[in-house]
């Protein structure tokens, strides 16, 4: 993990608010750039970015570690290959230690970013991860819904609280221009970081990287990455 | 729990999906019929249905176990009253065992329905409440996208090997008169429930049952109510 210069670790108060589109998103964004990028699909609770970059038929190498295999110029890592599509009734601390393992024994080699899609809200792997990588700087993903930034406040207060670093919040799907998120945002001390409008493209370019960085999200994403 | 009838878990594979949104309407429309209904807040991932609700200023009594208050003709509980405002970042199974203890001392009386919001996926809190009320009848709630959906097989099938009883799914947030969701949900043998149209008017909504009653979501689940 020490060739790793940044750790990005996209986060979110509770889930379906696009965190696992903005951290696939993100990543292929990164990319783009021209910088090393990796992915690592951590949300156990509801693995997604395979389906959303459409990524599929390649595997992971075992050799003194894993390699990960390289996806739309990403190097690609995620619970799914090792739970394949079947559910996993894990026990938290169990998830926690394999993910955890798993995220150890990967032999990412020299990135510029590590993208990490972390699972929804605070659990037991958010709680390992900042213990085990306290360099990992947290973006938190909302919608502009009163229900998905509630979650956000306790996020934020934790990782406050725990001195971990902070990126911003992103606020995804917004239905209109309204400030609102922005201001409460910066009101809790925290940087905003982009508001990004609903797509209802988003569904179709699902499974196609380059569709997705021609969505609304895509474009906002993408500009993001110039700045972080 | 003995005298209670019916127990309803409102589930998703997924957060984000209107989980909450569709538990606390179901219970309320269920007690505008008439009938005895609980309402518990199981999830300690993002509990909302207090915020759904409007539901503040009301505390459960402690008498030889754990008295719900009555709000909107229901009784309800939820773990917020223990946990506040606070992030809670308990572990894994420390978060399953306060979960189903609470459960276990509540006094809900005679009841015809206890609906339980349950965090979404597979976590410790749904294992271990399959094991103790094994009687209870799940309700998948998932939105129209295909991220949404992969994880409802999932839970799904965990819960037909797990032979658990299962109510049906609802499809939320429908911007179309798709019938994909109804035809997959078929096609893994499953029930479907009903499917719910977006409605913009949903935020305003927040914090009064009344209004709730009155959108789409109201309506749909009114007519689930007097089905089930």
């Amino acid at each position: 993990m020490k060739e790793i210069k940044r750790i990005i670790a996209v986060s979110s108060g509770k889930g379906g608010v696009g965190k696992s589109l903005v951290s696939s998103t993100l990543a292929l964004a990164l990319a783009k750039r021209g910088y090393k990028v990796g992915l690592f699909d951590l949300d156990f609770t509801s693995p997604s970015t395979h389906l959303i970059l459409g990524i599929s038929g390649v595997q992971p190498k075992e050799d003194k570690g894993i390699v990960p295999p390289e996806v739309h110029g990403l190097k690609y890592m995620s619970i799914t290959y090792y739970s394949g599509d079947l559910a996993a009734p894990l026990r938290g601390a169990d998830v926690s230690n394999a993910l955890l393992e798993l995220l150890s024994v990967t032999l990412w080699g020299r990135l510029d970013f590590l993208v990490l899609d972390m699972p929804p809200g605070i659990g037991d792997v958010t709680l390992d991860l900042i213990r085990l990588l306290p360099t990992a700087e947290f973006l938190i993903v909302t919608t502009s819904s009163e229900l998905a930034f509630e979650t956000v406040k306790k996020l934020a207060g934790l990782l406050v609280e725990l001195k971990v670093p902070f990126l911003g919040v992103v606020e995804n799907m917004k239905m209109d221009k309204s400030r609102e998120i922005r201001l409460k945002t910066e009101k809790l001390g925290l940087r905003f970081l982009t508001g990004i409008p609903y797509d209802p493209r988003i569904e179709s370019a699902l499974g196609s990287g380059n569709n997705l960085l021609r969505t609304k999200l895509g474009r906002e994403i993408g500009l993001l990455a110039s700045e972080i």
